[in-house]
């Protein structure tokens, strides 16, 4: 336990050195939030832009680098990279299992190692743990392993890292010891719980609310609307109830990394064993079918039966959500191969996003609106001008209900 | 537009005498809110049980009656009857269309009607005005007509008919502005909406939002179990985001007059129209299936493939909720009926709930407990002595996670 005690000490005393890997917006923020604890940080990416991005940024305690070698300094590092969906919805843990093998690669002994990426349930300890073994370390004497979720959410004016509490388990009591101690510096509120799979679950359970409630939502517009209500309105009167409800809008599917992603690893996982995950199962379907739905209404719209016949289509906004610029996922852009696929020529306009499929964002003016047949609105970012789209003479599918 | 201000003038003077019709714990605590607003009012019910314990009360400005004739003295009526489903698990609104026709053969003229009751959407335009109609009388001129859904949350102790926000619509303005000047004076806040269909919608949502995430959390819950993950450390985690998640946690299924049946008035509809609602059907189908996974899981505990073998099994709870002695669509009715199907002797514990299919509740006792092979806790009373079946050597499934 002399080992334990000497990088506890360390971790107290802020005399740890901190790795993350990944700089994503998750990497990036935990980066920031560590380096302001006063915790040496150094962030490791292979996308150069990313490390160019965050030196210029000259944040105290941070740096930026490729050198994987540099992770034998430090006492303790943080797992942060992306954790997708093959095109079959099976986890994509490329990147992990390559993070995991530049750890193992470096491993000098009495670290700690944290995987904060979004995971199936189980990996840390059956898929993260066996790599790292390979350094021939012992996982409880040489380092030390656990699981936190992340909860960042890009965007949020009103929890940012510091005030998200933060739920951690270790493999074992060290670990979880360790954890505590290390994140405490970080967050206002640390929650432990029991094992590492209790952590991961936690993570799962939250996405997969998150995407069973707006495919919730979202299948019940479609059953409002044939009764001519303005679902919006319905789930406003909901929220005044005071217990048991919370909100979620109707909107255009929901895209991202995590939501529509995370969920898939539990499909995957509960298939193998044999179990139903009904509810999980048709959330998923709901969002899944969205974008063609989306599609088929522009076809209703412009009354197109087949094709669309060299229709010009504005898509107003791609970003998978509002305020952020991140494409990952983002329903807009199946919408866009939808509409494409059946002939329709798209062009966009999206503040945050420049430029995206080798196309560039056009400005939002009358004659730029006016050069085209429909118009889709997919993300409501507060920066678009709405009004000029409101005064707009050709039909618009306003997906987020954004329009004044 | 006379009438409508001679009754509004009435309803802000406090002179207006208000009926409610339907005196189950929705009437009751409406009729008790409305007569602690200083209403005389006239509480209307078949069963005489439930007029003689109101009566009893001596509540100030409230009596209980089962004479329909006096709906001819009421200015507003308030129709709170029971809506549950049929055995095909359609509306049955024998109750509804009786109150309904009541009114109708006793409207003076210059009355409002408000439908409390939870009902499938249209209800209120397309049942209940046709049978009021059959007065002669004409909507918006010889009477008013509403919806405003009950929000009662029994055994809640933070959130009463007072202070919860109340919706309403009504079915033109005249009627929205009578609903609205009537209901300031019992809630806090009152929630108008744009139509009645809008109102109906807004109850059929939270109640489905209910049923979804129950469901959601109990199939989680036998998915976690299979990893070995206590789920209810999950939730309690997941809790600790503030933002995006609401807790749900596992049980034996949702039961009760509310939760378990509306969802089933949307999907009634929805199939009727060709709208697939595969979230709401998936819920719909996890939590009926619980009680039959409990009988299972109770086989599986004593060792019995076909039938229990005169097993003796002790239920305890039988409230559809904790803290209620109602136990309407209870789950564990039904765990009861599974398990007498397959050849168990089931007695019941329940300190709410004395008798109950002809058994009394026996009191819980370690003598009481060793005569069973089996306990079953399904519901989870506050009152229930915990410690004396924790100390118990039979096995016990504890589908609410209660025991100390």
């Amino acid at each position: 336990m002399e080992f334990v005690s000497k990088l506890l000490n360390k971790i107290k005393a802020k005399k740890a050195k901190v790795g993350v890997l990944g700089l994503g917006f998750v990497g990036s923020a935990l980066a920031k939030g560590v380096a302001a604890a006063d915790f040496k940080t150094l962030g490791f990416e292979i996308d150069d832009q990313k490390i160019t991005l965050i030196n210029k940024e000259k944040t105290r305690n941070l740096n930026a680098t490729n050198d994987f070698k540099n992770i034998q300094e430090c006492d303790v590092l943080c797992i942060c990279v992306p954790t997708p969906i093959n095109e079959d919805k099976t986890p994509k843990l490329d990147y992990l299992t390559r993070a995991a093998t530049d750890i193992a690669n470096n491993l000098k002994g009495n670290q700690l190692i944290i995987l904060e990426s979004s995971v199936g349930l189980g990996t840390t300890r059956n898929i993260l743990l066996p790599i790292l073994k390979t350094s021939g370390k012992k996982v409880g004497r040489d380092f030390f392993l656990g699981f936190s979720p992340e909860r960042i959410d890009p965007g949020n004016k009103k929890f940012n890292i510091k005030n998200t509490p933060k739920v951690v388990a270790g493999i074992d009591k060290s670990s979880s010891e360790l954890m505590y101690e290390f994140y405490k510096n970080i967050v206002d509120e640390v929650v432990p719980v029991s094992t590492l799979e209790e952590a991961e679950m936690t993570k799962l359970l939250e996405n997969t609310f998150r995407l069973v409630n707006i495919s919730l939502v979202n299948e019940l517009k479609d059953y409002a609307y044939s009764h001519g209500i303005d679902m919006w309105e319905v789930v406003n009167a909901a929220s005044t109830k005071p217990f048991g409800f919370l909100a979620h809008y109707p909107g255009p599917g929901v895209g991202g990394y995590c939501i529509p992603v995370l969920p898939y690893f539990l499909l995957d996982d509960a298939k193998e064993k044999g179990i139903e995950l009904g509810v999980v199962e048709a959330a998923a379907k709901v969002n899944e079918k969205r974008p063609k739905e989306i599609v088929s209404k522009a076809r209703e719209v412009l009354g197109k039966n087949g094709s669309f016949g060299n229709s010009k289509i504005l898509l107003v906004g791609v970003a998978y959500k509002p305020g952020s610029d991140d494409i990952r996922e983002s329903v807009a852009l199946k919408i866009w191969q939808g509409l494409c696929e059946k002939g329709a020529r798209v062009s966009y306009h999206d503040p945050m996003v420049p430029v995206v499929n080798g196309s560039i964002s056009i400005p939002l003016t009358g004659q730029s609106i006016a050069e085209h047949d429909l118009v889709i609105i997919t993300t409501a970012h507060q920066n678009i001008d709405y009004q000029v789209l409101a005064k707009a003479s050709i039909p618009i599918i306003d997906t987020c209900n954004s329009l004044p």
